[in-house]
């Protein structure tokens, strides 16, 4: 009575099975042990083993440090501690037990070497060289591990892989790991996830949990669609009629000026930007609550239907007060990019406003709703640029042939590789997202379609290709809140993180599945719902 | 950049919006206040309202009385108090509060009147009559709400409904309920969830949640599909080897018959009928990781590949295990109702299988792999309807010509209406779940497909339609485990919930969806993490 079986059947056969309808008892994929994710550049693996005690191993400095440091040592530290009482937790009396071929005995430390001073107040950037690191497992005993990098990003990434190399046997009280080289470092800079905390507000407990996990899947944006048409969950304290009256509840679903502090603190000790998006002039509906103004009234046969449309393009106090906002967002967050959106503007309402249209008149724009659309985003750029802010917009904002800066990055999202092309045939910086979308669901684990998609898919020179910064997995919230919005990220964004991270074609499908299940499991050990990758499985936790 | 603005755009279009692209601010459907789900027979609701204060009101036994309904109204009282907290949490000061117009006062007491004397030991049957009740919430100040049922099952229906009257005011520290008659009973008997244990393991704490989220559902079946191919968590005494070897860990995923007698308890004071799934002979690889000699050796150009099929049909051992193993399940499971499974033969081993095809030629079957399949069903009904079993199998055997008693519950997965009216012409009773599988997933919310389906939309006598007991909704676990099960469920499977209990066609989509957008946020308040159901919203909680 179940369909699954028939995707099992095919999943078979590409397990080379000799029979259709032969189940093996047990997981339909085997987990890996110790295989970090996403997969390193380099990495050179040996029989060789150390056994980690918990109590007997200790990271150790031997270059600069800094708080950066010393809460990264400390974090995962506790993991290892959780590791470690889940092997407990399952052990066996074990007779007569004694050492395997190819133990090399415990391992007590892992010296990390930060070559370049850090105050433990730098911020991530898009420079991707900052998070290059060498690992090193010794295959002697008595060896001590090794970790370096110039910068503390790298570090960071290290301690992750570090962490990734551990893993536990069933029954056994020990955690493992293999003598290991890996000289890893990212392939693109711009490593995001987009989260819509506007269809649902996103209580800030799971937020803190989404950039756990960012952390273990080296994914380094954190791209915040704080606010869009249904409600407006972001405190301005300029402005605060906004939030009590655009949000969906005045205390219950606000993120406080506070609270956003802490998100970027709390995303910068892990090496995560948070970038965020004001989209307009579109996708601006729970502005217009306390402050309507701002919109375009729509009119019916020259009547107000009290219905709005995107933001009043027409209207002088719309820049002035975005000038205002935006430079109070400015000082909220310390990243240099903005998303200013630009995506999806309706002309609907433009059509029947006759103040807009004279407006549109007097300017020479008579009846061209894109020369607004542009007109618009043009002014916006305007504002934000003389302040240091580099614009990140949607796809439209390019196609409707808006003039950007050399370094405003575009954002593809439906248009695919053809759009991606074009972006970076104009010389425009990229990022892409369109096969990514995670509200996109299919029966079945469906993190391939996601693992399929490269940002390197199109045919162009190498200086194209490198003006593709990297990308997003996009969570938009329409049907995801609380209850289930982690899992439905994870592990499905993992597949994004590995083709961000990893070189081209890094791994086989087969040993990718293999990988994605230890990695979803480990997730689960740390407490992040990632639901199940592939097909049936179990994981020890 | 949201494709999820064009199904938007649909919808709002369906709510008779005047424009397309406008989006009004806040949540897309706007919830109910007290409506019950699923839709009662029969009611009445008026505009009088009572507040109801916690500390005043009490529950009060005017009939008979016993442990299960002193356990139910514990149970409810405390859903009382968590209401009652989350309105505190949200309270607002209020100036010049006064009463409004429609009034009652407060709600002092619900008395409760069963008719029939109960002893606490009851369990639920597949009578249908037994759930009926009265719930009688007066229209003056100072009355009594009152609810009555001649049996404890319509008790405990109606303390669900009475709870779900209750609802509170964003600011307004008080619970309201409005003056309301019900009259109410369920449409079918067997109202059902499938859950698959074996593909992944689902921890007790995730099965007595699902049973807490039935009850606020009226569901009362919980067929636990507990084994399958690839795992058997299912603790047998008298085979213990089964689970300890079958199971995909021996101390991390087996129910010990402590948990499952838990589990039935925990199910039968809230009314919930558990009806246990060994499935067979198909479905049974993870029998043999203890058991090979249950199993059919599959074979290639003679020679045994050490793969395994379909229970072995020609070994007299296999029934006699069978005997056994079932007269224990029976000491544990007292639900009357066995499902024997039956699905999904495949005839790839036995075709293999030199010893089989000699004795099926010995038995005059030659080649005639369905007359195998329904020898082996037809022993194994042998089996346990002497014992007083009744047995449930799916449609494959029904289609493979079995031979079935005239008490033969079949249950229909694949083939849909058609296959519904074929079996209960042949005059057997049935059960739909073709159209009600869960692990089918689409983008968006996806409860109206589960809402579309009736189990009596085909062509039939009244007698045949009477022979439809209800059916079940079917969560597979292949990509389900704790992370992700409950919220995929929920409310996912109230719409199945309200299809089986509620009268034909009892509600319009555009009310019902606003129901369940209260349902859903009163799950969520309740502990059950169901997800979002009609795109973007809030709940206070």
């Amino acid at each position: 009575m179940n369909v699954f079986t028939f995707a099992f059947a095919f999943l078979a056969c590409s397990l080379h099975l000799s029979e259709s309808w032969i189940v093996d008892p047990g997981p339909t994929v085997i987990a890996t042990k110790g295989e970090v994710w996403p997969k390193p550049q380099d990495q050179e693996k040996y029989e060789e083993y150390f056994h980690l005690d918990k109590s007997q191993f200790k990271f150790s400095n031997t270059g600069k440090t800094c708080s950066l440091l010393e809460d990264a040592t400390t974090r995962y530290y506790k993991l290892i501690e959780k590791l470690s009482s889940i092997a407990k937790k399952y052990e066996r009396k074990i007779k007569n037990k004694k050492l395997q071929k190819g133990s090399l005995g415990g391992l007590s430390t892992l010296e990390i070497n930060l070559i370049n001073a850090c105050t433990g107040l730098e911020y991530p950037s898009l420079n991707k060289e900052a998070e290059k690191y060498n690992l090193s497992i010794p295959s002697t005993s008595g060896g001590k591990a090794q970790l370096t990098a110039d910068n503390i990003w790298g570090i960071l990434r290290g301690l992750e892989s570090f962490s990734q190399l551990l893993y536990i046997n069933n029954g056994d009280v020990n955690i493992y790991l293999n003598a290991t080289t890996i000289n890893d470092f990212p392939r693109f800079g711009h490593r995001g996830i987009l989260l819509d905390s506007s269809r649902h507000f996103q209580p800030l407990s799971i937020i803190y949990k989404l950039l756990d996990a960012m952390e273990y899947n080296k994914i380094n944006v954190f791209h915040w669609h704080i606010v869009d048409d249904q409600s407006f969950p972001y405190e301005s304290t300029a402005f605060p009629e906004l939030s009590e009256q655009g949000s969906y509840h005045p205390t219950g679903a606000v993120y406080t000026r506070t609270d956003v502090k802490n998100v970027i603190e709390y995303a910068r000790v892990r090496g995560v930007r948070v970038m965020v998006e004001f989209d307009m002039p579109g996708h601006t509906r729970s502005w217009g609550v306390a402050m309507p103004e701002l919109l375009t009234g729509c009119f019916e046969n020259g009547v107000p239907t009290n219905q709005y449309g995107p933001m009043d393009p027409s209207r002088e106090f719309v820049y002035s007060f975005l000038n205002d906002f935006l430079t109070e967002a400015q000082q909220t967050f310390p990243e240099q990019y903005m998303h200013l959106g630009g995506d999806e503007v309706s002309y609907d309402c433009w059509e029947t406003n006759p103040d807009l249209n004279s407006w549109m008149d007097s300017k020479g724009m008579s009846g061209d709703y894109k020369a607004v659309e542009r007109y618009f985003m043009e002014r916006v750029l305007a504002i934000v640029q003389p302040k240091g802010i580099v614009p990140v917009v949607w796809e439209e904002s390019f196609v409707a042939g808006t003039k950007l800066t050399p370094e405003t990055i575009v954002q593809v999202w439906y248009g695919g590789y053809p759009s991606l092309k074009k972006v970076v045939e104009a010389g425009q910086p990229a990022l892409l997202s369109s096969c990514w979308y995670l509200d996109h669901l299919a029966t079945g684990g469906d993190w391939k379609k996601y693992y399929d998609c490269d940002p390197h898919n199109f045919d162009g020179t190498n200086e194209q290709k490198n003006l593709v910064m990297g990308g997003e997995a996009c969570m938009w919230a329409e049907v995801v809140d609380q209850n289930n919005v982690l899992s439905r990220i994870w592990p499905r964004a993992s597949a994004v993180a590995e083709k961000l991270w990893s070189s081209y074609n890094a791994d086989e499908y087969e040993n990718v599945q293999k990988r994605l299940e230890e990695h979803s499991c480990r997730m689960n050990r740390r407490d992040i719902p990632a639901q199940p990758p592939n097909h049936a499985g179990f994981c020890l936790m």
